[in-house]
């Protein structure tokens, strides 16, 4: 329950995200909100942004403008995802990848068949002129989501990944070709300084009424959307009478990530013993104000109150839809926030 | 036979195509020299070079450098293309297709899911600074083409037809999406000043015994060719002790063309008042020297002959790979070459 009595289907949200693991969450959200406004697909274009990572785009694989966070959260919130990978296309066949083969092309990084479409037309679209925001839209609304889903900018951002084992990588180089196995020591937001916050993401910050950061890599995900400049304080300022909610869902449950290398960058990046709950909490202090904690972290829940953190402990861990949108459920009617 | 004896397993021939018809002559020269030499796959390198067309490509559509012709040439060489089209790939899916749908994009040109990796696969090169022929023997040598297949030269050089119902337009606009409907008054080959015959162009016609020019449109698939400056010189040239043979197969039979619009630009362009190998004839006289005719057309072979032509009177048309070999056989016996 939003604190000044917001009813649910008044709510405006904006959820930070990257890929699969935010992605669970920001389906359920999308899936939770549609039942609540009448009309299958219910209009949620005011009342849910989704705003995601493009720090682990490639400008030019193979020619294509591939933008991974992205089509994950378009292909969840559309039901067109694998569920066993949690991102591509379920079902999705990989004739041009075998033919690409045949040609000499190292086939590190996955593209399906549908998928090739999604990244020929964004950068036919580029091509001609259109902004990452306005073609994210078009894609989006081409596979019938009614949601806003938004890239946290449209100036390219680079997440550069430093390593100890292979030098300075691209993200998907590091992540995809490399498997994520290099000791990171560093990450750079190569571009970040000439980003802009978006119109788009402008409007839509400064009407929410809650800020979701979605169970996402901090490193990946979040930090590159929080370092687009003036980004945070966008998210912390509100018009609202009461100060508007940052509510934290957290990626690391039982010292585990949920999806990805989040814990060892726990321990790398943020300088965390072990990666834990608090872990989050801590990177989070001091610029959100809620923290959603698994109860199997239920002996962390002190620290992170400690913290100045609002904590709502439940069920985290989002296997079926039913769960993802029973922990949007859980979050939206939250007493303290 | 050649007209100072070389053995066919010694022969060197350079045969100039355009798309589907030509490609069906083009195999059948193939697979007939492939059994006069040792080994399967035998390598014909040395001994025919296809040159194609290139007149049709476009630069960008949806971002990517497509080549229909050396495709098709392409794919007919390695057993790859599709029968009942000509074109295309043999059983290949539509998946990007059908989703680019999705998104919005008018789908006239057919893009098959394994073809699409050909299409990235020589925009990257290109991107790359690759020169086309380059591009074209590595993408013919990825699927097993042991002769070599050249585009016409590595320039862009584009066909545009100028039409009485919607004025010029690109030869794809007019030849897919207007599906050759309207009337020719004029071809224009864009930037063909500019174009260079390649090193690879100039050794293989150089060195050759026999010019072939296969049953491709004169004016849509051949003239575009011709037209590259010192084309029609390096081909009407020899350092052989006699003269070096250019051999046509007519592409109209009976008054009809074996595909396409090959007919009606007779009358349009060639001024024919109607579509016949006499026609054909008369648009390579004095620079071709031998003319290959079907039995169908036998009463004009005495005026074929007054156009200074050694005549052939076999069967040309081709529907099995019999008749495609049978036919580069019966060209191959000719006492008169």
């Amino acid at each position: 329950m939003v604190a000044d009595e917001i009813k649910i289907s008044d709510l405006k949200i904006v959820a930070l995200a990257g890929g699969v693991g935010g992605a669970k969450l920001a389906l359920g959200f999308y899936h939770y909100l549609q039942n609540q406004y009448p009309g299958q697909p219910a209009n949620l274009f005011e009342r849910l942004a989704i705003v995601g990572n493009t720090g682990d785009d490639m400008d030019d694989y193979l020619g294509l403008y591939i933008c991974p966070d992205l089509d994950t959260l378009m292909y969840s919130l559309s039901g067109l995802a694998n569920p066993a990978t949690g991102w591509g296309i379920e079902g999705d066949s990989n004739q041009a990848l075998q033919m690409l083969a045949r040609y000499g092309h190292d086939n590190w990084f996955w593209l399906g068949d549908r998928d090739l479409a999604t990244h020929l037309r964004r950068t036919q679209r580029l091509s001609q002129g259109a902004r990452l925001t306005e073609i994210t839209a078009e894609l989006a609304a081409g596979v019938g989501i009614t949601c806003q889903l938004l890239p946290m900018c449209d100036q390219p951002v680079r997440t550069l990944v430093h390593t100890v084992e292979a030098g300075i990588l691209p993200f998907q180089e590091y992540f995809v070709r490399r498997r994520a196995t290099d000791t990171v020591t560093g990450l750079t937001f190569q571009g970040v300084e000439q980003a802009t916050i978006s119109p788009e993401v402008r409007q839509a910050v400064s009407e929410a009424d809650l800020i979701l950061i979605c169970p996402s890599n901090p490193y990946l995900s979040i930090e590159p959307i929080l370092a687009v400049p003036g980004m945070r304080q966008l998210l912390g300022t509100t018009n609202r009478p009461s100060k508007r909610p940052i509510v934290v869902v957290s990626p690391i449950v039982g010292g585990q990530a949920l999806k990805g290398p989040a814990a060892a960058l726990m321990r790398t990046l943020g300088g965390e013993v072990q990666a834990s709950a608090l872990g989050v909490a801590r990177y989070y202090a001091g610029f959100a104000s809620h923290f959603v904690l698994d109860r199997q972290d239920a002996e962390q829940e002190a620290a992170i109150e400690a913290l100045g953190f609002k904590v709502l402990l439940t069920d985290t861990i989002m296997k079926s839809l039913e769960d993802k949108m029973g922990l949007a459920k859980a979050i939206l009617d939250w007493e303290q926030l």
